[in-house]
């Protein structure tokens, strides 16, 4: 009892001399890397090599400070981490960099390192069942608001492939801040989740598209370019499969006023900014025309949904709250046009959008607000602001989950059944 | 003309501290990342915030010393690097980690940074243009040989979709050592290529099927894993897409004997390692069959190619001399099962595959050996001893590449149009 109190005292900065049989590898660890680890309790031990360093921390929500350990491996075990998926970043003598043993994901501008704290009490709807399955595709199309190629993905459900004649609903679904269009598809498991719905029969067959909210006008783009000192490269190639390719004539990625940098910046190099202006005007003059084009979509607004979490939430309600003709069904996970303090008025809040309940509610089929209960209470104070309004809605909350992907797959798993109905 | 003088006998370790304008960003760079950047000359300057670090290298090939300035910031401009693509890394105190400004690309069983040296002689063809698009769609399928979930990547034409009856000929396409299923889309440009070669009426409209060369069978695996020390985590979620994905009853990703660890790995921890044992037995039971029941595909080994690069061209001779009754095209890209020195016997060379050169002329349409001109002499004589045995076989050389990703592009660019005629 004694020797555990001193181990908690210490904050188990001896632990990872310990054998580990209770650690199970994080699900997004690289191929065999046994670090970083989680135990049942949800603390996680990391290690990273890093022999002439001097100081080591793991920064996930905070920061954990590591021990170097005699053969040059620096290691920590933190405190137990709230369930889902966790964006983190080592700090190496002052670098800010990802842990080589993760799989990346584009978060906060970058290349993320990422860990998984399991919650094997639900985590079942998100993983691969043996159910028909169906495809994630790559989509690329050009845009005439930006000027430039842009890039989605496209869920298809299993039916799709066998039934060529079938039309579908679409749901247009948004990443958030600092993320793109691989978001939805790696961290939040759109697919196994609409797959496992289906196969259910809880969920109507639909089609979801997953663009990218960074959308700026060539001319905004060339002034934002040249205010941030950086150099357009003509003919400069869209080697990368971001919403930012480059277009035939070869404008650059543009940058952002005001955009927060991404972590480890480098002074003048690099931003990670986002630019949103134009994403309204790209998405109904390029998105939903080539996805109507090339998709066998079911036309009209009851066949139409948008959705998105955080900073998508509040593009989503910022693009369909003056668009409510040309969609039924809206969804805020962890974000929307209310929720973030202030006094609710129908006639002035969300531009006024909900002045008039009653026609409202005729266009709107559901409008979910969904939040994890450790983001606080404002969601359910807007969402009981709005029922006392006369306006229809759906709060949902994720138990004990944070502003991360885990609230968001619990969201779209509770959302996803509403539609098309 | 002296100060030129003294910059280069510096390393241009001043460089760094110059306007740039010369100096564009790589199109690999996260959104905004000015750095790295790509001289005309093709050297290449990098940046790397670490304030408190000791000593900062770039590892790219070989390695290139940082030199710190007063902010804090590291610099290098390196000697002029050979073009196409590099995956690279640094070192920051000894820790071996991906550069932040850089997207990350698969390789060495890691996400390394990476970094295009662009060739703008000929790099049109890889590249995005106003043509009609096909899709790269992630497939799912479960493999009773290894007994898991399993991911791929299928290119299909642009046509597919319009085109609802039509069925097509498929190419098998791998990748190299220490990747997955998606260096071809992402590393290759795959999809472009084909668009590309498509619309000029170069290649016919084909199916491009990018499967990952691991494969293992469960008892294997489960031996291999204990073998290594590493702990099964029943019920474990496939949460990363890369082809080691967990099966529905949690088998983890297997370990490899005699796997060459990833840079950086962690004593114990982290292995990168490869095992290709059953994947000819996966590739016909599962992967094959899973293909032709979800994709229209034209019957018949004249419908049928298969290709990879490096271990991927080794596992294509592997896999298909031994069933040249099953494939009638077949691509080593900078391998194969021949060129690494040694005397060539038609008898025994192969496995004694090109014994009977006119059986094998009348099964295999195109045999087709490409190959980096900086990758040295082993294909040509392997080509040429070939020749000489009376086996037609095709060499290709791209000029002034080495063993990277640009090499295999220019291979597909002049494989694919050879195919199904």
């Amino acid at each position: 009892m004694k020797a555990t109190l001193i181990l908690v005292a210490l904050g188990c900065t001896l632990c990872w001399g310990q054998a580990a049989e209770d650690c199970k590898p994080s699900v997004l660890n690289i191929p065999e890397a046994k670090y970083p680890c989680v135990y049942p309790d949800n603390r996680a031990m990391f290690r990273v090599v890093a022999p002439d360093a001097q100081k080591v921390t793991v920064r996930i929500g905070r920061g954990f400070d590591m021990t170097r350990g005699p053969d040059g491996v620096w290691a920590v075990t933190t405190t137990p981490l709230v369930v889902g998926f966790h964006y983190y970043s080592l700090q190496i003598d002052g670098a800010t960099v990802a842990d080589p043993s993760t799989m990346t994901f584009f978060g906060s501008g970058w290349q993320n390192s990422g860990i998984e704290i399991p919650e094997p009490a639900d985590g079942d709807y998100y993983r691969a069942k043996n159910v028909p399955h169906g495809r994630v595709s790559q989509q690329w199309y050009f845009s005439k608001v930006t000027a430039r190629w842009r890039r989605c993905f496209v869920y298809t459900p299993p039916s799709y492939e066998t039934n060529a004649k079938a039309r579908y609903p679409v749901l247009y679904l948004l990443h958030g801040w600092g993320e793109d269009e691989t978001g939805w598809y790696t961290q939040g498991h759109v697919d196994f989740i609409l797959d496992n719905l289906i196969a259910a029969g809880k969920a109507k067959p639909m089609i979801i598209v997953m663009d990218n909210l960074n959308a700026v006008k060539p001319s905004e783009s060339a002034a934002l370019f040249a205010a941030r000192g950086l150099v357009p490269a003509p003919g400069a190639a869209p080697a990368v499969r971001g919403g930012t390719a480059s277009p035939p004539q070869g404008i650059p990625a543009a940058g952002a006023p005001g955009a927060q940098p991404a972590r480890g910046a480098v002074p003048g190099g690099r931003g990670g900014g986002f630019n949103l202006s134009a994403f309204t005007d790209m998405m109904f003059t390029d998105l939903m025309p080539a996805i109507e084009q090339t998709y066998r979509v079911l036309p009209g607004p009851q066949n139409r949904a948008m959705a998105g979490l955080s900073m998508g939430g509040m593009q989503t309600f910022t693009t369909a709250l003056t668009n409510v003709d040309k969609f039924s069904y809206l969804g805020g996970f962890s974000g929307s046009c209310g929720g973030r303090g202030g006094t609710f008025d129908p006639k002035t809040t969300c531009g006024g959008a909900f002045a008039d309940p009653a026609a409202f509610n005729k266009k709107v089929k559901v409008l979910f607000l969904g939040i994890g209960s450790a983001e606080g209470q404002g969601t359910r104070t807007f969402s009981e602001a709005l029922t006392a309004a006369g306006i229809h809605n759906v709060y949902f909350e994720s138990p004990g989950t944070a502003h991360e992907w885990l609230t968001w797959r619990r969201c779209l798993n509770d959302f996803a059944p509403r539609l098309f109905r």
